[in-house]
């Protein structure tokens, strides 16, 4: 199951970027297992990993080759996370690397390796490694799609999305790619992403403007409450397009980047485990951020509330019942309000008068959803985007091996 | 669904507490669902409410009788929570408070009112009360099976315990019953419980063992994360017994006392919504107790964890994830060991090299299911109880209005 059209969006290509992808037999055979990006020379290179403490191998040599040198190289693959596998999973992490650097000319710290699937086995490195010289030959500006296709998992489609903007005499374009179905909750980022412009940005600018982008977009979802062992965002940045991101206009590129993320964000919740809903859950009015999303999330990861989403039952005390656990200091509840698809639905600490149990029910019935509450007691507001918990997420998570 | 044998044990009577239970009329036709508790004069009464903001009615007016005057009686319902209710809520526990003293000859205050059921609905209160005056004439202190049957909502089980224990020469007696299937995840107490004990134990004291007792058994269960608007956990010591708590004999009290809450709270988690799986979680040698409760909960609340339950599958990288998202400070994961019903799974990082497949399989094959989690870097140790994520409990909770 999965929520909205689903349809792949026109990809613009960036200049310096390019994609090989191929199968090296670690999936199901004939799926693309395997993508290949080249970073041209001169580009900067910002990334976000998991703060999960049990982060998978490649996630620990990313940060440490991303600390040491200019990526030249980025390296999936998907069917395995090549997590909890200890010493040998970082050797296996750095062969990859290594055979890679041989094959392309490059210093092996400058290959970034990620990996996404299965946690606690070994990285079939015969079959990893030899796929590398096809994904090599294959590398272009134009496949954007193959990779969005090759580095899924559980999801059941490619998420990508693409935008050019008019900077000055020239335009900017920012694409990206990202995975994600289940064990969703990034903590600095999903379980995979890749976004990359032709903007030239200094790396502390590129970094500053991820972070911004990833609090809006990646840091606001939740399938299950589960953060994953692999989590990384990474942005590249090569510069082609002539136009240098200095304070006059890194505002403009953020809230670019951000539309960027923010629709790869959203797809992977359109695309959630199981997701018959795609649900927005709005707070308003609270005192500061914190507060805020404390409350979205105890929303938004509530089994009650989640399986009352998937009955499409307007069942608005579980809703009340989350705001009141969510450990808000001194919480007035009588100045609560409570919408559903702008329907009101409670205030002054009960069913409000205007509401009827029709109008709750027609609420409910869309695809979309909306949880608005108005806390009345600040000017914060913060939205968190998620699904409803259904029989399927249940079906493919008692039979997938995570 | 539900876990264990669900045997219904003996239950002593408190000498100086008495039941009655009748049906009201206000869930199913027939179903008991009204049940009064009568307190001897004299007798002791504690009690620890839920710490959702937006408790139910009941649970404030409990608050201000149990500050303002020695109780006299319990009176609960079930099928209403009497929860997001605002002030008429409030009305209508007042005013079930005064009708039953008027009819018993106390004062109101001397009444605690508690509800249980569906929340946003106003109480019925003609069937309420018209169901007092029978219920009244069935008082006795024989009646604890068809109370514990009468306080029920989507349980499928009467819960109890029961025990008595030498103190010095006479006996003490402690006896209690509970309820909650889903919503459950006590934040001072579960949904209800009322437990009696004929020791004479003065008010400060009787409040310090409630407190003492539950942070090692409701404090400890997690169904679905959710802790519900009207959690209360009253005990009651009528003195009937002639032997007096104090400090010399307290410790005994409250580890009897402990056995009982214990008993009651894991029988909620057996006949926990959709159980399929009974699974304590023991976290060891933390750096201290907040720590091993992070873990524990983190673990216990993962859907992936729970689905992986249900489907008897030992995906110990799932737990791996939970743990390293739980927030413990500087986490070295290398120290971690991670057993399944004794069978050892993981260690330094990865999966330990004893460990096979078919010894993973064969450990979660039982009902009974301990996921063991030595972190190697203190000496507190916590343990919390909770049960699998299945297709029923989805079914459950997408079809019942709470």
């Amino acid at each position: 199951m999965a929520t909205g059209s689903g349809q792949f969006p026109t990809m613009h290509p960036v200049s310096g970027f390019k994609l090989g992808t191929t199968s090296a037999g670690i999936k199901t055979p004939g799926r693309n297992d395997l993508v290949l990006m080249e970073i041209a020379p001169g580009s900067t290179v910002a990334g976000l990993f998991t703060q999960n403490a049990f982060c998978a191998a490649p996630v620990t040599i990313c940060k440490q080759h991303l600390a040491s040198a200019s990526p030249r190289f980025f390296v999936t693959n998907t069917g395995n996370a090549n997590a909890g596998t200890g010493e040998q999973g970082i050797a296996d992490a750095l062969q990859t690397c290594e055979t890679l650097a041989l094959a392309a000319g490059v210093d092996s710290n400058q290959v970034m390796p990620f990996s996404t699937g299965v946690i606690g086995e070994p990285l079939p490195m015969d079959r990893l490694l030899g796929g590398l010289p096809k994904a090599l030959a294959n590398l272009s500006e134009q496949a954007w799609s193959e990779a969005a296709d090759g580095i899924l998992t559980t999801d059941t489609r490619p998420k990508g999305a693409s935008l050019k903007y008019p900077a000055g005499d020239a335009q900017v374009t920012i694409t990206g790619i990202s995975k994600g179905s289940g064990m969703i909750k990034p903590n600095m980022a999903t379980m995979l992403g890749y976004v990359a412009t032709d903007a030239a940005v200094d790396s502390e600018l590129l970094h500053r403007a991820l972070r911004l982008a990833n609090n809006k977009s990646f840091n606001r979802i939740t399938v299950d409450s589960d953060t994953s062992t692999n989590d990384c965002i990474m942005l590249v940045a090569t510069g082609a397009s002539g136009v240098v991101i200095d304070e006059s206009n890194f505002e403009q590129f953020v809230e670019q980047l951000t539309q960027v993320c923010l629709e790869l964000a959203q797809a992977i919740i359109r695309d959630g485990e199981g997701a018959g809903k795609f649900v927005s859950v709005i707070i308003e009015s609270a005192v500061d951020s914190a507060e805020a999303l404390a409350v979205a999330y105890t929303i938004a990861e509530s089994p009650l509330v989640k399986t009352a989403l998937a009955a499409s039952d307007p069942n608005w005390g579980r809703i009340l019942a989350a705001i009141g656990r969510a450990g808000v200091n001194a919480l007035d509840v009588n100045l609560v309000q409570l919408r559903l698809n702008s329907v009101l639905i409670a205030e002054n600490g009960a069913r409000a008068a205007s509401y009827s149990e029709e109008a709750g029910q027609q609420a409910m019935q869309p695809e979309d959803i909306e949880i608005r509450v108005a806390l009345n007691r600040g000017q914060a507001t913060e939205t968190v985007w998620t699904t409803d918990l259904t029989y399927e997420y249940v079906s493919i998570n008692a039979e997938y091996r995570t």
